[in-house]
């Protein structure tokens, strides 16, 4: 099976060495940090992150905001508790990410799906539910379409945060990936009122297994999300935090986002030369700015779900279009993930692929 | 400080040569560990962990219908979530562990404590709440009052959960720490109909900043629970996860218990002998056969949040018995832990706390 699965860092290419050596003091387990710990996480740790938001993301907070997760999909649930009550209505992108709407609907919100546009997540729609508790957000790299949003809609997303009861939850959770175009930064970092929820990961550039995230709240949220967190599991492993925290201080986090760049980059050129070349006339695939996939279109009338079953029968895993969206989609498409093949997988991929749709028969959608 | 906080391990003692043995192997991070894992959690640490209960507690399950979670609180609130509603009752001890109510209120439902008697969490009132879905209970060690349940009030608990739509929530804590008696089964060992879902920790046994729990649920129910967690925070760490598992395996855990009963049953002796020498006439202790703490009850009339505070500005920390109670005691206590201490600091302790409370003048409990 060769896997186009969206997400997936490379986990072959790691600063071992220097993962090894952060670790490898922290096994002796010092003994002030085997008790409980902050519910919010260990100092040293969010003091670092701050210091890597404010200078790769234009993240403005205090170390006491960092508030450390299990990953962003810890955020997004503690966010759902934490600020909506059952019933309340959240508004959503629609296409987007999967995990968000099931902490939604696990918190019992209702919600409300927000088209997207050139511009990212519409904003049109939102005045016709004054009600919303919560907009969640992708304006990095709106997940999947991949869409960078402009300044002004922005803008208009922080004065609706303004001027509501809403609270933005803004996932940056692609960001550090940026090949093209000079980054815009933070949603958070535009906000001077304290609307803005931001939330983060180290899934995607560290590795998945290691279940930590960030999350950066406004001042009057710090208590209440660390009451939130204290009821759902006290804190993230203490050790982990105290790896991570060494990792980033010694530059190797730094090091590492830098070199796996150049290396996604490469990647992604290679994949779009291999579709070019392979798949001409079928698939439809444009550069991404950033983020660890590219989109790739269909022909009109094929089911994105019918080819990607064709596809997974022929040893090749590339998720349909329309798993992502809440209402059926005009047009099917594919996510190519690549950060995690070589050039050379990503060839045979591409190569079977062809061979793959070259016999698909496409049925019209049902 | 000195301090007597219940349930805190200690961490001076502990197989550190063992720990770094196991962690070390791990710190190169093998790369099939790295991706997403098992939402249930790594198969190895839950083969161990199934091995362990059925010879140490009697547990009776398959190593698929244990899962994996950040420590008991987790188990707590996973289980709210799945099996409450919000509206749905729920019975819990009173007094009893303060995390529980937590995780229920956090879900919505309504508590109906019932009191404790000499065989445990009484069960007589329990016919007039048909509608309860749950009762959370602490049979090996009744939290904070230490009382076994014995066997007819085990069965008769079965029963209920037999004949009501109500599941158990056995939390087996403290059991690993039992100093006179023959260890009772745990109730999920007796269990004939899948209705009780038992929770554990490593928190008091290894250290608290590990975040590692455990939960065995009935077989209908490891789906739900699996998709709950994956909705939360998707799984634990897997090198974590693998570095316990390695731990386990090679006998370390066991020993480790082994160990610490026995210098834990040591310091609660000598905290008994020294609260007999010093404080006779003021606090009446008993020993405890099994846990993490003695109480000690102080005479009638004293206010418990008044002596502990008058006890934390003269450096001792003893946690007020009311605390842990929904409605006001009869009589004040204090919870004192000793795991944490050794013997000079407990008879340090005692005498200060025999100084203090000497100079304390009893209010009358308003």
């Amino acid at each position: 099976m060769i896997s186009f699965r969206p997400g997936v860092p490379d986990v072959d290419v790691f600063l071992f060495n220097a993962w090894h050596q952060a670790a490898r003091r922290w096994d002796r387990l010092p003994k002030t940090m085997l008790g409980y710990g902050n519910f919010s996480g260990y100092a040293p740790f969010r003091e670092q992150i701050a210091i890597y938001l404010k200078d790769a993301r234009g993240v403005r907070c205090e170390p006491d905001q960092v508030l450390i997760v299990n990953g962003s999909q810890q955020a997004l649930d503690l966010s759902a508790r934490v600020l909506l009550d059952p019933g309340d209505s959240a508004f959503v992108e629609d296409p987007g990410y999967l995990g968000v709407k099931g902490a939604l609907l696990g918190a019992g919100a209702k919600l409300i799906p927000l088209p997207i546009d050139d511009q990212g997540v519409a904003i049109a729609k939102a005045s016709a539910h004054p009600e919303s508790k919560l907009a969640y957000v992708t304006p990095s790299f709106q997940y999947p379409l991949g869409i960078t949003m402009p300044l002004p809609r922005r803008l208009e997303w922080l004065a609706w945060a303004q001027s509501s009861p809403g609270w933005i939850l803004e996932d940056d959770y692609d960001s550090q990936y940026r090949y093209a175009g000079a980054p815009l930064p933070a949603l958070q970092g535009l906000d001077r009122h304290e609307r803005v929820i931001y939330l983060g990961t180290f899934s995607k550039v560290m590795f998945p297994a290691l279940r930590l995230g960030y999350m950066v709240v406004p001042r009057d949220l710090i208590k209440p999300f660390s009451q939130a967190r204290a009821l759902t599991d006290h804190h993230s492993p203490t050790i982990q935090q105290g790896v991570m925290a060494q990792f980033m201080a010694e530059g190797h986090f730094a090091r590492h986002i830098r070199r796996m760049r150049a290396l996604y980059k490469r990647r992604q050129a290679h994949l779009l030369t291999c579709c070019d070349r392979l798949l001409k006339g079928i698939l439809k695939v444009r550069a991404a700015e950033a983020g660890m996939h590219v989109m790739a279109w269909l022909p009109n009338g094929w089911d994105d779900r019918a080819v990607s079953t064709h596809l997974a029968r022929r040893g090749i895993e590339a998720l349909a279009y329309s798993h992502f969206t809440l209402r059926r989609p005009k047009r099917g498409g594919l996510l190519l993930g690549y950060p995690a093949l070589s050039e050379h997988r990503i060839e045979a991929g591409i190569r079977r692929m062809a061979e793959a749709l070259r016999g698909f028969r496409p049925v019209q959608a049902r």
